[in-house]
């Protein structure tokens, strides 16, 4: 029982790469609302490989139909379902799984779980393409915190060892938020981006690849949402982040190297400006006691190096428990980073909302 | 709704610092268990501050009783409740934070989030002290993993700047992890206590506080718990993490370092040894596809530092909303993190046993 | 957030029955299940109108495509999302409703609720077709039951004042139940068949519609399951129950007539057989304190006479908030009871599995 | 896992009767809400045995005791937990069960489903006390709904066969309402409170028990609330309701006699008054597709005869498997009904308030 998550929203998810369709199921979106069918459609390109080369050649249809929960251009107020069928697989290009299992991925795990009934073709329910329905449930929860000006963007702060300033905490402009959702692979300074891609692209020709670091904002949320223990704005954001692959790490503000500061230093010391409570410095990146302060919401999700690479690889054959090796074919991703910031985001978005409803904002 | 959590065991938290009790209510933990009450009190006093010269003079009692759910030294598979009586409160010590709120601290956050009806008297709800019951709940939740075998043990990995080396992430046996429980300052190397301890009380004098890294490792797990998505084992750890106050960022394996790294080296290739599959090296802190693999569970915490300092901070009258300043008076902690490791380890072991019942292992 | 239910499996229903589609998600099935696709069709069929000329003449194309959670022929433990295409819709049947609101049914009351965006064709979501996705997972559920020789079957207990006696509640065999499941019209004795089809065809004649009571009774459960308060047999079949529409009331044993009974005649006295407990009579309905007693499990569900009737009603229309009347056309079932029947038992099952899986039964 | 409940709020109940204290914890109530501390007695003594002559002569002492929560006369918005010290119990009168199980009582299911590890004395968790924590929660659900002018009352419907006429389901006064709340033995008609009484007394020197049936009432509901499906307000009543041990059935508005009536007769139809949506009839109890119509909310509860009977009764010692007969000493009442009123209404009041929420309506 993984696929459920939420109290006022519920989501759904559910396929498997290589099954008939992935999709999911949204219970708890408000009656009423006007859906922007192109943005859904611009959310979910951001997310599908084969758009340029430093990803994969291998196209994956993303085009959704709604089932449910829609009518004359507005939410129902119940369950929007919608499904992707799936086309593009080649499933012989995974057929050598099914008993040597490929390191860093979840082959070994899920078939030790699952009993060895799961299909494990494309990696099965574990493969990245299932973040695709989550990329849609994201869409519609950004529409909505839209509307009230909440705006959510990331950059990609690192890939490797290649390097972009964070985001000024303190004063973080939406439209600099916005101008990034719309990138192909968000920086913040241009020419990162040249550097980024060279490396991945030289990575792609030596068979192998890399993570990254990506930065995510949230300005405009209110004041008080999230509450102390178990419904903390960082507990809930990073329960649905940690459920994207790929995702080794979650630090909110200054993260870990807040830990080098002293007291003095990490503390973010208030002022009132034009009736509002503001902090000087923003090292809690938003969030005191577990509950958003008004100041630009902050955090950093580490994503791993792709598993799939061409290199060979030692591994083990566990139909027979003995040691051999792997060489991975196919077409596959040398960085899922930029892929994966609308999911980051998506996910991100589904917490907030979750929280706004909570606290009847919404 | 924000105290409640848990699938197959949910744990309900209540109480005010300053309140007349602080408890926790724990439904699911199965019939017939012997609890070693020994083990509770020595868990709940690492906890406990007033128990030497780096932490705060303030005592607090933390005598615990049950009121339900035990019968004749075993549990009867129905809700134990445990409360704690609130002894050693000045509340005059925390009469100027009615309107005056204090920088890092959730005064502000909670003052808008409950309409100004929060008790705000030491923390209230937010208080660091609430986390006594999480450590009785997780006590419990230990004891029925070790039975298992299945044992938690962490380490201070840094103090500020002031670090020691890691745990040996593939071979890691389970008495350094119980020795380092019977530690007051648990560190790997000895002489990193006194560097660490000598930089606390430093900074004591200065009126600051620091805050560190805990790094903590369960071993022994068996292999196919988590789920994908929603309910990975870092999904299910980072909710109930993030529920401590003053947590910042959390990592898993190689955490943020492992996106400088390419897959090739961050991959980890399997091997068979004496039945089991093993991997060469743990990048992934023994956790693939959300579900755990068999080698040690690795994870870091990032714990701020204490915001309660002693010098001048500039900060906000909610009431008139103007500037003022604020002078924390009172006897506070230069640095909780030797604290909080009881608590992570707590919070680790509450979600493991959630996990390991869901998996009908328990 | 109305349409996810469960604790260890977890049900998403959604579909409108005009919409594109009506559908459910499961999550938490075990892997490895071998699923009996011509019993699901079976129980379907159970469930659709159009069979026989005491239902309505209105045919739903029930043939349901599994999209995910099935692999060579077995359940692979991920979320099995099945999906029904609508097709035999007649829309324009209903365009009078959108503002003129038919009594007895959800037409007033979802018309508040979802601020007038629902799908107000043919019922929307409150339609009685959004059962069959119900009975889809209650199939899967009853599987899984049978295969521990636990076997749920209902007969028509009364169709208006024509009744029929109950079950023997002590000595109950599987077998007559399984019989009842093969039925169409299911009763004990087959002369009461044609007594209530002759009444239910008067009352189509009339343009009326009539309801009754369902009887069903669960063989074979093991001692033990469910928990005292909110975990209850009764509270998690009721709550299941009342999902249904045209549900109105739900009785356990002796039910509503146990308030008649003496202390000395209503309690279930016990003895031994063959190294089981027994009780000699089952007021009780199987179930002691929230928890089955090994007896058989005994309740009778009341189904409210169908709402569209062709008969003048008075009425409103909301828009002007003026009276007026309603001659409801179209094609409509005099009596939902027998079709009624898979879907409690569809309800019963899947409410069952959830409580043998919370104990780790299955 | 079954002494939880709720979305909105969150009830967690604890305690054995014999044991230390028994409790609840509430989750979710809003902060400033000023609670009327002598109400919360009031109904806590509605529910206490040893008030007359026809219950027990046992008395219960039911002084409760607050201990997070409540500042300053008013709710903080965290969880509020309230324990009763168990004081009067003797022992001694419940030695006999550890291994000779009392009919209808949930000693042999208890003791299956914790393998022996239960506190059997005076029912343990299954005690009628526990319900005493359920009042206390109900208590402060009502006042809340008070303030919104929603009012809940019961009559006694039946003591066995003397049986009172219905509520007037069209035309109910919040006043008829509000006086029944303050009868210690609630009837419309006060001439069959003696005849009642007389009844039950004779049964009590019979040393019987008899049962009744509860009929509730909840008027000035908002139109809208509850949901489709799996959040019906059937649903969520009746998962509470069934909470309360002894409680064998529940119907809605005609209930059970809705399935003799024809459509024509059975349908609610509707007409406008003073811009109302009003129906002239109110067979569906308040209630159309889940969701609140404005009607009277009406339902009826059935509550079987006490279990513990002075008689001698067969029954089984578990510890040898062996047939044997019971004659329960101790002081127990021979008719609960009176005493189950309030419970079944806090617990009405719980889950129309956990509605209420949903709907963002507090």
């Amino acid at each position: 029982m993984s696929s459920v998550w939420g109290k006022n929203i519920k989501i759904s998810i559910f396929g498997e790469s290589h099954g008939i369709a992935i999709g999911v199921v949204i219970d708890g979106i408000p009656p009423g609302i006007q859906l922007d069918i192109e943005y859904i459609n611009k959310e979910m390109k951001r997310r599908a490989p084969g758009r340029n080369k430093i990803s994969t050649s291998r196209k994956e249809g993303d085009n959704f139909e709604i089932l449910s929960g829609y009518f004359n251009g507005r939410t129902t107020g119940t369950p929007i379902a919608s499904i992707i069928y799936n086309t593009n697989q080649k499933s012989k290009d995974y057929e050598i799984i099914k008993n040597i299992v490929r390191p860093g991925h979840a082959d070994y795990t899920g078939y030790i779980k699952y009993s060895g009934f799961n299909d494990y073709r494309g990696g099965g329910h574990f493969s990245g393409r299932i973040t695709a329905p989550l990329v849609f449930a994201g869409a519609i929860a950004k529409q909505i915190l839209n509307k009230r000006n909440i705006v959510i963007g990331s950059h990609i702060k690192s890939i490797g060892n290649i390097e972009e300033d964070s985001f000024n905490m303190i004063n973080l402009d939406k439209s600099l938020l916005i101008n990034l959702t719309n990138k192909e692979f968000p920086v913040i300074e241009d020419e990162n981006e040249k550097r980024m891609k060279e490396y991945i692209l030289k990575l792609k020709e030596e068979k192998d690849s890399i993570g990254g670091i990506i930065e995510t904002a949230v300005v405009n949320l209110p004041v008080g949402i999230g509450s102390p223990f178990f419904d903390s704005v960082e507990s809930r954001l990073s329960h649905l982040i940690f459920s994207i692959p790929a995702v080794k790490g979650i630090e909110f503000g200054a993260g870990f190297s807040i830990t080098k500061l002293k007291g003095s230093m990490a503390n973010d010391e208030m002022y009132v400006e034009e009736g509002k409570v503001k902090t000087y410095s923003n090292n809690n990146g938003g969030v005191l006691g577990g509950i958003t302060n008004g100041m630009p919401l902050i955090f950093r999700t580490a994503i791993k190096p792709t598993p799939s690479i061409g290199t060979v690889q030692r591994t083990v054959d566990i139909s027979i428990m003995k040691n051999t090796s792997i060489e991975i074919k196919g077409r596959h991703d040398p960085c899922i980073v930029p892929r994966a910031v609308p999911v980051v985001e998506a996910a991100a978005a589904i917490g907030l909302l979750d929280l706004m409803m909570e606290n009847k904002l919404i």
